[in-house]
């Protein structure tokens, strides 16, 4: 069984959240935990709310850390609890992936340090400048450092996610995954019109 | 302002719903409301649960009805108090648009007799024995057809949503929605390799 923790916070971006949930979700042997700072309900940039699963509280591991972008990282990035919470659970995680400008709250938390890594193309400024010690790629539509792997905007997680399936399971499994979906896969990390 | 009804039921899809709400969500002057048979949280077929704005006896009208599918439409199919719901909101609606097995709903409750509709390949002779009447496209992203849209399998709805917002708002607003999300957009309704 592998255990997935989506990151949640006040204005997440839905498609950051649920595209990679969907591709993952199509795996056998995976529970899929989304987790915040407070209990309840958690509401997106877009309106629709979610449910928790787990509080920072609760303490619990992941083999696979997700962490989405949106309007709210802009708020997070000063949030003491969860950039502590962050490197706690990146430490015990085999992988931990970011969508958008997630990979600005990783950066923040020292997490991306001397690592390659990408973001939002048309938030990129900001985001380098929460980790100037991360050696950013502005052309990528997204990045793998070990275990770290880093997506563009929004839709680029559904790409990193197939790549991440692919690593854990074979192309296989990656292509099958897309096939249900009827999503046209883009598997070249470096093919990035949006640079 | 527009208002936006997503259906939800137990065990849909993730990605047909946070797709198409994601472009929607990029829409200046939108409403987004999830809504379901009973208040409270519906889980997805993947297991994240949902928050419900709506339930079918609030009787709350939409400009557009969303319908998402997933495994739980092999349920809902037998659904007479979501049918008559599906018949009474289409019949308000601006425009109706549906992912996936979705379409399943739309014809069983009558609503796509005589008309042009498509739906996941993967479930597409299951989908056709709900609606004998309807004019199936076998081969299609997704159908336009008067005030419905019906897409394909999942991700298909992504690519419809664009289509319905150049519909409503121009070419521009629909280019400028895939761009921000970073999403490369298939604009050819008849370009279908899952067909």
């Amino acid at each position: 069984m592998m255990t997935i923790g989506m990151l949640l916070f006040p204005e997440f971006e839905l498609l950051d959240v649920f595209g990679p949930l969907e591709m993952f979700g199509m795996l056998e042997d995976v529970s899929i935990r989304l987790v915040a700072e407070r209990e309840g309900v958690v509401a997106s940039a877009q309106g629709p709310r979610s449910v928790i699963d787990d509080v920072f509280a609760d303490d619990a591991d992941y083999d696979l850390l997700l962490v989405p972008g949106g309007r709210g990282t802009r708020r997070e990035i000063g949030n003491a609890a969860l950039l502590a919470w962050l490197q706690a659970k990146a430490a015990k995680a085999e992988y931990v992936a970011s969508v958008c400008t997630g990979s600005a709250l990783l950066a923040k938390a020292g997490l991306l340090d001397g690592r390659k890594a990408t973001s939002n193309k048309l938030a990129f400024d900001w985001v380098c400048a929460q980790g100037p010690k991360v050696d950013w790629q502005r052309r990528a539509r997204w990045v793998e450092d070990r275990k770290f792997f880093t997506s563009s905007g929004v839709s680029a997680g559904i790409d990193m996610s197939l790549a991440l399936i692919a690593r854990l399971h074979g192309a296989e499994a990656a292509r099958q995954a897309a096939h249900w979906a009827e999503y046209r896969r883009h598997a070249d990390p470096a093919d990035d019109p949006f640079a």
